[in-house]
């Protein structure tokens, strides 16, 4: 298990598929690690090397112990491309992965081919950050359930959380087990790194080819905020899932590979 | 100050205006009680005689104690209107008040001239039961900032929110003084009691001259919820409010103001 | 009957209930007449005096035979408002006689006491233009069903329209003695009219209190156009018909008169 | 310049990139050729062989003088296929192409790999068949500008339109020198093939691999209708492309070859 290293801290990468030179990495939302995109590993190594990471305060990404902002995430990717040796990745990210995304687009230009953006948004307005702020207040009362109904179901759309309500119950037995402890202490120190993500002013400096997708019930951040990216980034191709909600990856497997895989065509 | 009485319960209500033979009463949301339409008084005594009321759990109405279903809501407006020795009133129910409006136009459709429903839903769906129950968690810790930050930015949309931040921290401070003790006791019992809430099969049976109104940010109630309720209530009156979230009422007063005086008419 | 004068230029108008101080006058869309609101006159009566008036080149106002811009109707609305020695209208206009209706409150600011817009735009766009010279070229050929299939079906949506179609089909026949030789060169000169309509600079400049209203299948002048008039005019109020094309009134006239009175009040 | 027969009428069809086995077949909308897609060759020949055809009645195809239903269609593309010796394609069809393409598909359920629908429905409702009639009784006038102007500003978006007025311009020059005699007397035939359209209960059995794409601003076939496909062909994929109207491959063409490459993987 390879790790790469910044300031003396691990961060933990998996590689798929034979190392290419400008290979696809994935940045994971807030409550997500590498291993929530395990089902998709079979469908995209047919095309392209395949990397996965956990953020700071991620999986098996070393814990912070201390606040930061969303910078240090920043060199986190970077540390894996130079751990590897690598000179430019196709960067996907999803809502908080999105925002990392965004900020390394920025700093390291050169090192992207294309950015891909899901459900993110630009800036962490007011009411976002109180939002954020509600989920760490939970997460400070260390109780998985509390936790889980204020997290989980705002990010499905209703339409889909309702009819898969027994694969939900199913996640929620599993989830019960993680939303504890040192994960839960980890995932107040990620939401706080977002606190102050305000990219509104730079954000059209990001000169990569770049695919933003929105969905019609992401209740996290909406389809509005995509837009605005959209509209910000030149030339950028923009793209709506309908009847779906803020983790999109998730709800809708499908339509998010047939994006995913024909922009980096 | 009168209260009505049901099975020894007092309700609380008021009459602004002279009490003629069909006035209009409101039913408020969840979190709300009478005199969250104080500001709206002024506009609606014009043309309305305006009764004002708290369910079993809210404002001065006397709390429970014991878990409930809706259909004692539903008495409690039959108390108050037997008190007034009204036969007939116009209903406008927002949220949770609309679902209890629902409940008793279908119980007591002879009493009903005009029903207006805001920002309601005929079934509490397992994601938005799932919903309740993060907040009645969140409840149970008894902590006035968790539970400001869970339950009410999801309810603004997110340009209002955001745009208004310092009247939203105004109200923070206010509610974070009523968000303590009985008033999150009383939630959460008022929460529970909308837990089995479906009207899927009964509602077409509403036979009284009905207004639904949307909003295209609602994230608790979302549009699809009233357009079913629409399609349902055969010849009833369908219309959105734009750029607006779930308590459409403070978000939008004039929007909401124009809809239901014009319904009135 | 009443007919007002300008430029030796009769303008017909009807008066409906005793007139009083501030009654409403309501403004055809391009292809309709006095006549089209009819059936809205017991509605409307009931607590407002109503003026129907026809544009130059509509029903029994004059004809132009030569071209004009739409400030000449707005001298037709202010010759029926002298006419009848009135101060004050409340003002409504759908489609082309929401666009006469935002020239006449920038040119007579103080002669408008409330401005209901439906389904019209600040500005004829390109698209709009390049449709309205496709009538135009239509109505030179003096094919009534020609003309009706360009004009007609888009702007219902296609849901009203094929529901309905036995409706529709009636008023095919109506609409086929209509659309005839100087209807027709009435027509061409009332789009001609509307070519150069462009309020995006000076629509700021409107003070009095609006309603806007948009329907989402309004193919003609689609809820963009709507919102733009919405955020330009300060402190306008803006609601959305649902499931409805760009002929609300026909389509949805109860929703139609709900907004109408709610704001009138 | 190769051609298929079908009952003694050729079919024109070109074939890019070297045959393997599962092609692309591009179908057309009603007003294009096989020379509409000239401009995707270049992005679609990496990956796909890709096959351009001309319907009867379209571009070098023969035209056919009397009435005709969609059927003849499919037998054209059954044709080109068999002059091919290929045993399956994916096949891609926009507006008139995607309804050929569905009655296809439920014809050769076994001849097609994968299904994409763009900007298509499953039903000439009643609407749509006046629209088309209106199309019809325009090109009966044999005048170009006529016909452009009511059939080319509606199959795209407002915003488009307008931003691009100038290229909109020299595309008029260029449909000038199309819209006239036989290409007239040719869609009139085409429209008319289409006006029996009706799969509402047939297309359920379509077993294919399916995507189907929506544009927000289709105003010919309205998303409306792609989300009634999507809901009634099993399993498919459904995507919308924002701000876009209904010609979305000359529009948006990024996210038109995104989606649709993406889908091919």
């Amino acid at each position: 298990m390879p790790f790469a290293k910044y300031n003396d801290k691990k961060i933990y990468y998996e590689v798929h598929g034979e190392l290419n030179s400008e290979p696809l990495l994935m940045l994971n939302g807030i409550m997500m690690s590498h291993a929530s995109w395990h089902l998709f590993i079979p469908a995209l190594i047919k095309e392209h090397t395949l990397i996965l990471m956990d953020f700071f305060d991620q999986g098996q990404s070393d814990q912070m112990m201390v606040a930061y902002e969303q910078d240090i995430q920043v060199e986190a990717i970077k540390a894996v491309l130079d751990d590897l040796k690598l000179k430019k990745v196709n960067l996907c990210g999803i809502s908080y992965g999105g925002e990392v995304a965004m900020h390394f687009a920025l700093k390291y230009q050169d090192s992207i081919r294309k950015l891909l953006l899901f459900n993110t948004t630009a800036y962490t307005n007011p009411w976002l950050r109180d939002i954020g702020r509600g989920w760490n207040q939970a997460a400070e009362k260390n109780d998985s359930e509390l936790f889980y109904n204020i997290t989980i179901p705002i990010i499905y759309s209703p339409i889909f959380y309702s009819k898969n309500i027994e694969w939900m119950n199913q996640r929620k037995e599993f989830l019960y087990h993680i939303f504890k402890d040192s994960f839960l202490s980890a995932m107040i120190r990620l939401v706080d790194s977002a606190e102050h993500h305000d990219l509104r002013e730079r954000i059209q400096e990001i000169k990569a080819d770049t695919l933003v997708v929105s969905s019609d019930y992401d209740f996290v951040t909406p389809a509005v905020e995509q837009e605005f990216i959209h509209k910000q980034i030149a030339g950028s191709t923009y793209l709506q899932i309908k009847n779906c909600g803020h983790a999109s990856m998730y709800e809708r497997p499908t339509e998010f590979l047939t994006m995913l895989k024909g922009f980096l065509r």
